[in-house]
């Protein structure tokens, strides 16, 4: 007997079953759907990268976690970290494209990271940006399509939180702190939801900011109260600097036209507390959080004007944002969140009754095949009632039974295995039957 | 000013910009509709696989070809070479799928090939294989699946090659040679699009085989005449053998079941010339070749039952194959085959007529947007000469102007561009005006 190898995946990377598969085309069709509804158009761009568009774009912790690996022809080469750079890189071999640019990209990408519960080495990024347009429309679109997506997945207990990075500068300048210090302060807002607030306080105060400054700190984001208590919060204590000032221009432009897009107020917060950890933010941020099920944030972006210029003179302007794909999907399953019936696309399982009657089964499965309806033809060896067993194992709702009687007087018995009920129809009638259903 | 990096992509590797990416989904979703319609449910399986996994499966050639690296936890890892072998493996670790088993699978492979004009180092490919099935039920569906995706696209000169590998076995037998030398003998039969009857011969000489059996090789794969007389002859030369007669048999299930299966004898040719290059098939043998426009063979599989046993020591017969994604979607951009319209998802350019009008804008691209028309809002900050400009170098077919004294009496301006014609819409009938086009 020859030597049989355990087969095993590599750590941190799964297989999608077709039950799997079926949920996820789901959310990703919805996704894409809504993205396209919104004059954002579909982009792809290759795995492998040269380690000159990678290396030293993702800071030294993101460094270390590339993988990366030197070809046949001593080409140094890496596999896609993330989606923004991949695009900041097509956009400077392409100054044809018009702008703005509007593009999603849906695709896998790699992180030599320690797997965990939830955490990957492999797993799908989803993405959207608008590459050259200034106005606070774009980013107000960007939220808009957001809001559209978590209804239509129906969430329902969800927000966005939005807050912009040139108030965290003028909160910087009026408590009397160098702006040089305005990452190590975001540093420390932004772990709020894990050490919570007297966590941030002492973060602060560890990071030799004094008392009185801190407590000014907190006094100024910790505000609570609707939309417009916030805006004249934000008013009366970050304004009178011109980052303030245009920031605070900017909220307003970009409420307003949030509001023209018909984003509900009821699904989002001005949050000043909100920072987001990346460096490279220059405007609006956002992200949207999920309290049930408790999973988190599922979106985050903002507006970043001086990164895309990475690769080339000419800088753009841009706004973008990522969709926690694989929690929205894991979090649905988790919560039932998913239409029933979607375990496989096959809906119908023509049996065969007996060797005989092949043909007879190959012509039904011909006529629904040709209506449209996803049909499979038993191709196995067992009896009917095996055969009943395998639609009942793949979750196949229906299964078509023809016997050499019905056939004879032009009826099919349609099996229903959920409701296990089952009713004789006319052959003529099967399909407009089975559409109804 | 900082140093910018020239920015490339890795040799043999490709962006798809929105224009490309538009026609490519165009083409995988035909295909996968078209899958799921014949019972093929989808799987995905992860781009790094172990070199537990990988190493040794594709011969010494292949092995070559493979992508490979330590990681961190020096592990020795590679990429995704084809999708066989990872489905086999999903196979062997998945005993509870229900078989037969009908899988696609659509995704990018890597190969450390040279790159040259049509040959990649990451590209996609496309498979369907049937797992656990040994009736040439199973053979023929997938064949009629591929008549079906051809006729689907629009190419309208192609045949489906079919043959059986039990057949040319027989072959080795009837004429006398050992059967060892079958893969010699399958390799230079393999060649004949290459180098022609005359060169396969040649070839067959120099391995050493006498012109006469040579001669007899040739006299009985070279068979011109139609299904029938072909059939005859296959039966008047490669029978009298247990793998003979047992080809022989498949060959008369297969042709009837795709004559069921409604395959039309237009569409295939029973070609006893037809070998593939690879070891591994057991029965039928087949190919899609299309003549015009002339690009070769673009599917390609057979019946392999024992293969899918490498992982463990449950086998599995099985048939499969893949479509040459690829190669299908450069013929068709090279021969116009795409239907128009097909270069951007974005259908509207609803325009921003001045600073003023700007709400009214948002109001008619929600309008749109609920219709489900994708529609895009200019976001950028050219005039309304530029706007067009814009539309037409992005080719979204229909624009939209709504200035002021138009938007005063309930009407907006649609232009075609293409057609270069305008129209006067009442707001309220726009989406239903849009529709129809």
């Amino acid at each position: 007997m020859k030597p049989v190898i355990k087969p095993r995946t590599y750590k941190g990377t799964r297989d999608f079953l077709p039950d799997q598969m079926v949920k996820r085309q789901f959310v990703i069709e919805r996704i894409k759907t809504i993205f396209e509804k919104y004059g954002f158009e579909p982009l792809e761009t290759p795995a492998i990268e040269l380690m000159d568009t990678l290396g030293g774009k993702y800071g030294d912790e993101g460094d270390k976690l590339l993988y990366h690996f030197v070809d046949r022809g001593e080409r140094h080469v890496g596999l896609r970290y993330d989606l923004t750079v991949p695009m900041a890189r097509v956009i400077a071999m392409n100054p044809q494209l018009p702008k703005p640019f509007k593009r999603y990209q849906i695709q896998p990408v790699w992180r030599a990271d320690k797997p965990q519960k939830g955490r990957f080495r492999e797993f799908y990024q989803c993405d959207i940006d608008t590459v050259g347009s200034e106005s606070m429309l774009a980013d107000a679109e960007i939220i808009a399509v957001f809001a559209d997506i978590m209804n239509s997945l129906n969430f329902k207990d969800f927000t966005i939180r939005i807050n912009n990075r040139k108030l965290l500068r003028s909160l910087i300048i009026n408590v009397g702190l160098p702006i040089e210090r305005e990452f190590d302060v975001i540093r420390s807002i932004d772990k709020l939801d894990k050490i919570g607030l007297q966590g941030v306080e002492s973060d602060l105060i560890a990071q030799d900011i004094d008392v009185q400054t801190v407590s000014n700190i907190i006094r100024i984001l910790d505000f609570q109260g609707d939309l417009e208590k916030t805006f004249q919060h934000a008013e009366a204590h970050l304004s009178g600097n011109p980052e303030g000032d245009s920031g605070l221009n900017e909220m307003k432009d970009l409420l307003h036209y949030m509001e023209k897009f018909g984003v509900k107020e009821s699904d989002f917060k001005f949050d000043l507390f909100l920072a987001r950890g990346l460096d490279y933010y220059t405007g609006p941020i956002f992200e949207t959080v999920v309290k049930e099920p408790k999973i988190g944030s599922v979106t985050g972006g903002g507006r970043y004007d001086n990164l895309i210029g990475m690769f080339s003179k000419q800088s753009w302007p841009a706004v973008g944002s990522s969709v926690g794909l694989e929690r929205i999907i894991t979090a649905m399953e988790e919560c039932n969140m998913f239409p029933p019936d979607l375990d496989t696309p096959v809906k119908v399982l023509v049996t065969i009754f007996d060797k005989n009657s092949t043909d007879q089964s190959i012509e039904i499965v011909n006529l629904l095949r040709k209506a449209g309806i996803n049909s499979s033809l038993y191709l196995g060896s067992s009896k009917l009632r095996g055969q009943l067993g395998y639609a009942n194992d793949k979750k196949i709702p229906y299964v078509i039974i023809a016997g050499p009687d019905e056939i004879a007087q032009g009826v099919i018995t349609v099996k229903n295995l959920a409701a296990q009920t089952q009713e004789s129809v006319s052959i003529d009638q099967l399909s407009s039957y089975l559409h109804e259903k």
